[in-house]
């Protein structure tokens, strides 16, 4: 007899849409994939086929089934209702549109289930704006996955003011049962936590900039031979902690210079104009725009293989816990 | 006959001193370590031996020597001219305390090479007040490296006012033949690039945390699993380049939103007090104070990984341009 197993809602065959089916037949939940468009859902499960593949080949996949077991649960449908009326998850990630969004969750609202998890995949939108109408506004939360979704495990989950504690912590139990890393936001903020951390390194990086302290490479290679090695692994307060030693001797330490250097320049005025043609000058010439989309899968490939690397080494450090050769920590 | 090798001098054999022993070294300098402490000086081999030894184990040495060979261009005194005089290149790490670096430098002045590269490791202290009073005071600049750099390549390299264009650019090209990525600035300023924009994420953390929105783990996870494995690979103005598509692109769409952001909280205020005590009570969760050290040895061999994995991804893409399997860019 088939197990029964638990069924997912995916709204949307893009590129989101297509990782959250991966992540949740991963995980071997039933995924049913819905798009408006027939034509765009004609591909999906071949290149859903050949991204499985790829990353067995490389050692990166996460579930135990084989690419050819694991699609047999995803089922493609253009009946949203069909799709929707019998899942506990429904993950939305249809075109970044508030009006393209808020029709699929007017729809949605009369026939899901009344204690599913409703979930955005947006980036940009409030919760509270895309849930204030409602009926299931309570079962209502963004979950913004970061790009690659299969490789960066990060999750944001972003309460509206009415969301059930409930559902948060449903919604967090669910990314760390697919294997992602809930950063779990106790208010809605614009930006919300990963923008505004990568908003505010643009922002000193624009600020360097013009003010002639150093070049486009200069801040670039601070970053990905610098910065980026250690943020890899840690946080900023953990960084913190470990340099204090201890993160309050840190702070206590850092704290007047920090706020110091905040004050020193001011704002960093608005980005754009003739400085980022001249920005735009420079990346060309390392990355021209007709090879971005190459470069891309550059990334992409990188992004993986240290993805890799952070699951052996934490493989790794678990077995000699295991074997009582290191103590684990509390 | 013996080759004739470029010496460099090692002023202060705490970690920094070491390791660009070891990094001058493994790139076939003939290095010169003092520190007016004899004691101090009479392990230094044997560490740099250890050291030497566990990077080749794991196949993560640079040079191509062995480690005994290496260590015989390594020589120790406790004579601060016998070792400064006919070096090339001069790098000072004794401890970040003004009034000992001074001192260091006022000994170096008198007898040092009047074409010789003057270097500071420092930190947080500016060339300008480092160097004011120097006869060589062209010759001096601040090489700042980041901890640990034989893993992290990225050294800042700092010009004071008065710093000659010819000691940058040959500072430049030292450090890439040690296989280090200069970040050149075109001017000092205080917490230099690396600094400033760490703090950036930090105030921006501080200001997260303060008005409620995340808690500590959900801002080192943001960083851990969220930005930094591309910022492993990508500095700010390359993830914009790419996703824009362009950084033009990028910048005038996002540029408005990050204005706004920035001016929305206003500043983040002093760090420390009682809300630093409530993140290092979360902190000491994950890491109790006595168990730092070994913490850090944790971050230190996943660095060392993510460095060797860089590496190998680096040769391999090589080796497909010499083959004629990949075009690279400009």
């Amino acid at each position: 007899m088939a197990e029964q197993r638990e069924k997912v809602a995916v709204i949307g065959s893009g590129q989101i849409g297509k990782s959250w089916a991966l992540l949740f037949s991963s995980a071997g939940f039933q995924v049913c994939l819905h798009d408006n468009d027939s034509a765009q859902l004609s591909n999906v499960l071949e290149d859903l086929k050949g991204q499985l593949m790829t990353l067995t080949s490389q050692g990166l996949s996460r579930g135990k089934l084989d690419p050819e077991e694991q699609l047999k649960h995803v089922t493609l449908t253009d009946n949203l209702a069909e799709c929707v009326k019998d899942a506990g998850v429904i993950m939305e990630a249809v075109p970044e549109v508030m009006e393209v969004k808020k029709k699929v969750f007017e729809q949605v609202d009369d026939v899901m289930k009344d204690d599913a998890i409703l979930s955005s995949s947006t980036s940009s939108m409030l919760p509270s704006v895309l849930s204030a109408d409602l009926k299931h506004r309570q079962q209502f939360l963004v979950m913004h996955p970061v790009n690659p979704p299969f490789h960066v495990r990060a999750v944001e989950l972003v309460p509206a003011p009415w969301t059930s504690g409930d559902v948060m912590q449903r919604s967090r139990a669910l990314m760390v049962r697919l294997g992602q890393a809930p950063v779990v936001m106790k208010k809605e903020i614009e930006g919300f936590v990963l923008n505004r951390m990568q908003f505010a390194i643009l922002g000193e990086s624009w600020r360097l900039l013009k003010e002639g302290v150093v070049g486009v490479d200069g801040i670039n290679k601070a970053v990905w031979s610098g910065l980026g090695p250690r943020y890899a692994f840690l946080g900023p307060f953990q960084v913190g902690h470990l340099n204090g030693p201890g993160i309050k001797t840190y702070l206590d330490k850092y704290g007047p210079t920090i706020l110091r250097l905040q004050s020193s320049m001011g704002p960093a005025g608005l980005m754009g104009g003739e400085l980022a043609e001249e920005v735009e000058r420079e990346m060309i010439k390392e990355v021209p725009l007709d090879r971005l989309a190459e470069r891309r899968r550059w990334r992409e490939v990188r992004i993986a293989h240290l993805s890799k690397l952070k699951r052996d080494i934490d493989l790794q450090e678990k077995k000699e816990i295991e074997e009582g050769k290191l103590e684990p920590l509390p």
